[in-house]
């Protein structure tokens, strides 16, 4: 009957205007776009109707999310007896249709370790994944072109040491094409040994909200904290090339203030995301180089260069959605050189950092 | 699975820390307690499940909240085809009961005009409502003891015009006792219209939220917002004193920044906010009167008294969970006097404003 | 050797995200210019040199400041033994000459009550009015062509009572046309009886920041504050123009959140803050009138019609720099009508708040 | 006449209201007290008379500042022809008696290159310095006690590539003990070149503001900015100890987020700033050690140790003025061990982070 008023939250950041609304810049042949491939409602043991997942995505500008309700763990089914596995799917993409935000199917096969819990999305009949044996569901999710991934495989409920590990079962899925990435963030938590697993394996680098409750509260997005997301280096804006993207394996994580992906993949958003604006002699050879970055990301620098700076030392802070300028002093008036940095809140693999030039030609 | 973590959120307003969680001062008699009585889930056309309602409740600092799904409305009964119209209570008050939020069960009774949507509250079993004939209905709440109030009187679907009016059905629901209140304030809407019903039929002052999507969002909790409620003015915080204290009207409203109630419960409750906390003279015979407010509340004075100030006009603001010091003109050192206010942001009946006395006894 | 840097301060006041630099509308025939005709340095007793004065006043979007120091009081005379009064305008103006900001001379007469202190500016030399009669010196501004006006004749040390008196030394001045305004607003005081002998007198009515410490603590502005200023409503911003407008009288005095004025002056400023941005019916008859507010200013307006509102009392707050909507139940379609609002936060004369029609016609 | 009146400016980051007043925690055998030693007024180049100097100090929690005025650059001589070089800071000194602030006598020797522009602190007269040979001023400041230092060494006005270098000239200072420290942070500049001169030459490691307008725009105090300080670690809070702190180099210095110091001097206080304030077990094996952050620095840590974070990669960011949770992914349930990170906004040499252990026992 009343509908929910879309305003957009601004929040001072650092004193800059900060949109709710996330946005990356684009990488050479692809768009970047932002996914969340886990998501609960009223359906299995979510706290909201399929429409506040719609309203949330829009908010926070995601270009498709996947409704992922757990097949065999049903906990309000005293009073959602329906067994379409597929409902929540319906519902939201009914709305989402209005919109510009894609809502694809999926499902949450929810088992004991090995081999926990896994999403597969893209599917087309969620029902279909019913099987008492892991390996009959997962297969069903292949037989759909599902694209499948392990779920926080670091759940200190399953794993009481909190250290993702690949068991034989995973092993044997990934083997036979039937599991194709991994979640190295899922919620609030973050895993260096699911990143190794992936790089490892060849897994998609996943990063979800597995969100139950709402956005705004878990994620304190009042105080500018933003969900979990998987950015995906998309040939377009539609369902087929994105699913494409994921199962090439063409992600990166955006957790926190934290980017995670392969070099391959995290080097071009970086340098997207910095860039010269301007690069002028004054008087002397200092020289003011004004660094854009359109990113929601305050990027963490650290200088590799001999080259030193008038204002920082070998750590910069650059700030996100604004220009930040570094003034580095050349010695004498260069036509050109290169900065180079090592990207220290991005990872490349546990404890290993991008590195990322950055032309300057002065003006 | 996982469980909504309850942060609470800081604002700055007006330069003030100021908590999410309401509170006002207690009045001579009586508690002031804060109830929300119109609230949908899931188990009807709302977007949650009832738990995010007891937290929203929790986070905004209510006392009491009723659960009022529409009997006669069910959008999501291919899900839901639940028929016990209890159901939304249960689950809210299994979870509340750990807290120190109450929770009562409702219902609202959902007709065309006359008599419209109408709650009743404090009742035992919303399912012995369902009846055809509206005035069953009302006798059925009746006899569980309910609390029935007409819900937002001024709405524009069901009233193109948006003016609250009484019907022959309403005045003979108020004659036999069926109908106690009225909302005169629902959602985002204030009434004056209801307002003068009220006066004139003797019906307890009622504000609710009418919640369908999310708090957060509905009233812009980020930036400031709160959900419109009353205020009971109970002997103590339990059911049977709430519930009689709203059979005998002790209520006021605070929506936005507005109050609106009798004068009899609102003149104590501004009293108990504006309290002096120091009247010192210094050289002169400029006394600086420090004002204590300690409610949510931004109050909008007139100055009723020949008295000047000596860094405001006739018309000052007092802020919220703050002091804020007036500098009066009192020609000599007095011992004692009297200062006096009409209360621009509170309303006793359309377009009146009630006064307040505030004694000053200087140091 | 190193010089200020100026950043715009912006600072979120009901989460809208405001510019310290301050704007008004212009009204029909006249530019509406900001001026602060009352400013000390370490010429007299003030604690920073004229450039500070420059800085601050272009940080607030000031068109024309006065310098005005003390002429009979030198506290800083052991350090700056200094003659020539008129030193910290040459140096303002100096550096204000390669800004558009207008910097013009003035001179404060520094006497006992009466006539306490007056400001004398447009003058072209301070010096020349160092005198022993104080009416020697009002002539010698005079011969100048300086508009001299009243400082805080509210000013408790002065006054212990701070009640503005005239005296027969000022109605003399007066009748002479030696005294041409009054500062009704002077730092952080307002004068009720100031505003009163302004308006019996025929006085321009002014308000001055009378800054000696720096403008961002004395008004707290990282918080939103600014220093009280002189709306001048002017042919164009020149001096001759703007003086022209302050001898007739043509001003209104922005003090925290109040504006002060004749009626003549401040009604029209009023009209071209609130104006009507749109205004379309949907399928009921409750009007959603946008009202655009390019101000500063937080309004607070008192319905005066018998019309009623929808989502609000008969007191409304309209933000600055926003646009409010207002949801009029107009009972029928209309084609046009007219809202007509008391200014609560405007006064024309003591406790006199001016009245302003607004036409609606409807799209 | 008017004062200054001081409000505590509260600033929001990341959520916590944080104070502008700054204050670090002592360290094992000394107190960590803030001091400014090169500030300039009116006296010299300055724009502000010497009791904004004290205000400001005031507001920004140090303990001590020194008056610096340029000895041969009075740009102010045609209307302050004084010519006692002592004479701020007579006068700040005179208003900072009445309160807790300590302001020390100095003065700068402001030469071409070399020797460039130096400060002598802690002399007591300053005119005494006035001397045609720099080798005699220097003698003169070190006479009576002076603590004498070259400042901002890297300034690009006389060194246009703005590295510092070492000159014969400075050898002879150091060598015949007339040079004691060196600033590596001066205004808005941090030099890597001073930094390691200070290293090699046993200097003392300096901070200074070297304001000349006002601190509140030069460092953006109103957006969380601070100024550059030196921190002194002193037996107690008076003038000898606070000098002979100095002397004996017990310095760092707070630069924007930057922390630069000797090991020596920096891993105590970071140690006193990174507190364990509890670590217990739930259910599994992912300890939550909360670490308490008492000072206004946002640490940057890079995790040295093999164990892995459940919802951090290997850099982490402590918030200041709080208390941040890093879960342990322990592997079993420890009594005790050792955290190791690396500080990556804190140097103790050009491109060299100090490593601090933070030993955790559980509960």
């Amino acid at each position: 009957m009343k509908y929910l008023i879309c305003i957009l939250l601004l929040i001072s950041f650092n004193g800059i205007a900060q949109e709710r609304e996330m946005k990356f810049p684009d990488v050479p042949g692809y768009q970047t776009l932002l996914v969340d491939l886990h998501i609960h409602t009223v359906f299995s043991d979510g706290s909201v109707w399929p429409d506040v997942r719609v309203y949330e995505a829009i908010r926070d500008g995601m270009d498709l999310i996947a409704m992922t309700e757990h097949l065999e763990y049903q906990p309000h089914k005293e009073d959602i007896p329906h067994p379409n596995r597929n409902r929540s799917y319906e519902l939201a993409n009914r709305l989402a249709e209005q919109d510009s935000l894609i809502v694809v199917n999926g499902a949450e096969i929810t088992r004991e370790m090995p081999p926990g819990h896994s999403n597969s999305v893209f599917i087309t009949d969620a029902n279909a994944l019913l099987h008492d044996d892991p390996f009959d569901a997962f297969r069903a999710a292949a037989d759909q072109g599902g694209f499948t991934f392990w779920n926080h495989p670091n759940w200190s409920a399953q794993k009481p040491d909190g250290i993702a590990r690949l068991s034989d079962m995973h092993r044997q899925l990934i083997s036979e094409g039937l599991l194709h990435g991994i979640e190295v963030v899922n919620d609030v938590t973050f895993s260096d040994e699911a990143l190794q697993i992936a790089l490892d394996n060849d897994l998609t680098i996943l990063g979800t909200s597995d969100i139950h409750g709402l956005i705004d509260w878990q994620f304190n997005v009042a105080n500018g904290g933003h969900r979990p997301m998987t950015m995906v280096f998309s040939k377009s804006r539609n369902i087929a090339d994105i699913k494409e993207a994921l199962m090439e394996g063409r992600t990166a994580v955006y957790f926190e203030n934290l980017l995670v992906g392969r070099e391959t993949h995290l080097v071009p958003l970086i340098k997207a995301s910095l860039t010269v604006e301007s690069a002028r002699y004054g008087d002397d050879y200092v020289l003011p180089v004004v660094i854009s970055n359109p990113s929601p990301v305050r990027f963490l620098l650290e200088n590799m260069t001999n080259l030193t700076f008038h204002a920082n030392g070998d750590v910069l802070e650059i700030d996100p959605y604004n220009t930040t300028t570094i003034y580095v002093k050349t010695l004498e008036k260069l036509d050109e050189f290169t900065l180079r940095f090592r990207i220290l809140n991005a990872l490349t693999a546990p404890k290993q950092h991008p590195e990322v030039d950055i032309e300057v030609i002065t003006e």
